[in-house]
């Protein structure tokens, strides 16, 4: 993702300059460009970016968004709601699909307006793509810092080819562990007295739902029969306490 | 969406907990817990807060994480990579899902752990869920703030009923208006002799490329056919020029 292109125009606190550079680098992006700068460098801006600080140190601060872009295939610049001339406008996340689809040697610039007021609509207009981030009504208006996490975010979830979530560790149980185990639990229950088999009412069912509703792994089906087994042997035990064997009659 | 509680456990920068105030309301949620943290209130919290100071105003300050997550009914901590005692975990967007779908009087904590250290591994395990944001593995550790940007964002995205993309304002124009603008195009170029009908190349074909590409509006192609038409009078005007009618010869 090294053809993509960070741009902040006219930024006026350090501290975001250096949390952008943060949430750059977080999500694998590295080429921050910024123009004209209210306060630039600023041991705020290094303070905020914490590891990221190489991003900071290979930033290209130029005059104008022209030398910003120049040399980009495709723009796109974050905009708030409504501006008079509609444009083509998408979500962080069909931008971000739309970035990973590009040719490999596109260049991309996406850039993000002053803190308070934005982007001009003649910066606007220089823009392919505006960009929306879908925000509550009440207050709408991220940072800037954040508004460059959740763009990035969404840039480096698009380019994750393999489902960004972690694979469970263990293999889990199949149909026939699971049925084993669950008639396990049973036969335990009857022998401690727990389950009447004349009248077994609902608790089975119970207890497969329970049991059913976790995807259980096959560590989880052995341990749990190995407390089973245990289980059967005391129940074997307290059972023939309860039930004590006939003894022969007492002695006449 | 006024179930989910966003839990900060023992946060070191004021600045952090305004920010995560800030983003939580610009994403609809506005429940604060902090757990025991170290300046709080700052008024580095309240900068950061901007427009968010509301949420700050009705922030719940707790001693511990067990007072942070009671009455909760299903609790998600944030968490880095590797842990030794592997814990169900999904990325914001399916830990967003999932809240979405939970019963409406679901109460729902996320907890995000310490600047430096995150949360311990007894938080985690009072956790149901376990969220990773995936970020680049040459620095994955977001800032805290924008980690709850993040998730938030998820939240509020997976609230969205609708499209969270804004409609185009025109209608977009039609398979007929499109070949009747194509038709006329080729007219006007015949007209003004750019276009040789006995020997047309690929024009017409690049042409057509560039335009159906495009999904042009019904407005745009009624601008296209007005300058067309102004075209095609000024092209027979110069076709008249260049090709001038056959005089009467001169008198004899």
């Amino acid at each position: 993702m090294r053809n993509v292109r960070i741009v902040l125009v006219e930024p006026s606190h350090p501290g975001n300059i250096g949390g952008a550079a943060r949430a750059m680098k977080n999500m694998g992006l590295n080429q921050l460009w910024l123009v004209n700068p209210k306060r630039y460098p600023d041991p705020q801006a290094d303070w905020r970016a914490a590891g990221a600080l190489d991003v900071l140190d290979t930033t290209h601060v130029v005059a104008d968004v022209a030398s910003a872009i120049a040399g980009c295939h495709w723009v796109v610049g974050t905009s708030t709601r409504s501006r008079r001339i509609p444009w083509p406008t998408a979500s962080p996340k069909q931008i971000a699909q739309q970035i990973v689809s590009q040719p490999a040697q596109s260049n991309i610039a996406i850039l993000f307006g002053r803190e308070d007021n934005g982007l001009t609509n003649e910066e606007l207009q220089r823009c392919h793509y505006h960009l929306q981030i879908p925000a509550a009504a009440q207050y709408p208006s991220l940072n800037l810092a954040m508004a460059v996490q959740v763009v990035c975010y969404e840039i480096y979830q698009a380019s994750l080819k393999d489902d960004p979530v972690p694979a469970w560790d263990r293999k889990m149980a199949t149909a026939e562990q699971l049925e084993g185990m669950l008639d396990h639990l049973q036969q335990v229950l009857i022998e401690i007295d727990f389950l009447d088999v004349d009248n077994p009412g609902k608790l089975m069912t119970r207890l497969r739902r329970l049991f059913v509703r976790q995807q259980l792994d096959d560590t989880e089906i052995q341990i749990l029969r190995g407390i089973f087994k245990h289980f059967g042997i005391a129940g074997k035990t307290i059972g023939s306490e309860s039930n004590p064997p006939p003894q022969s009659p007492p002695p006449p």
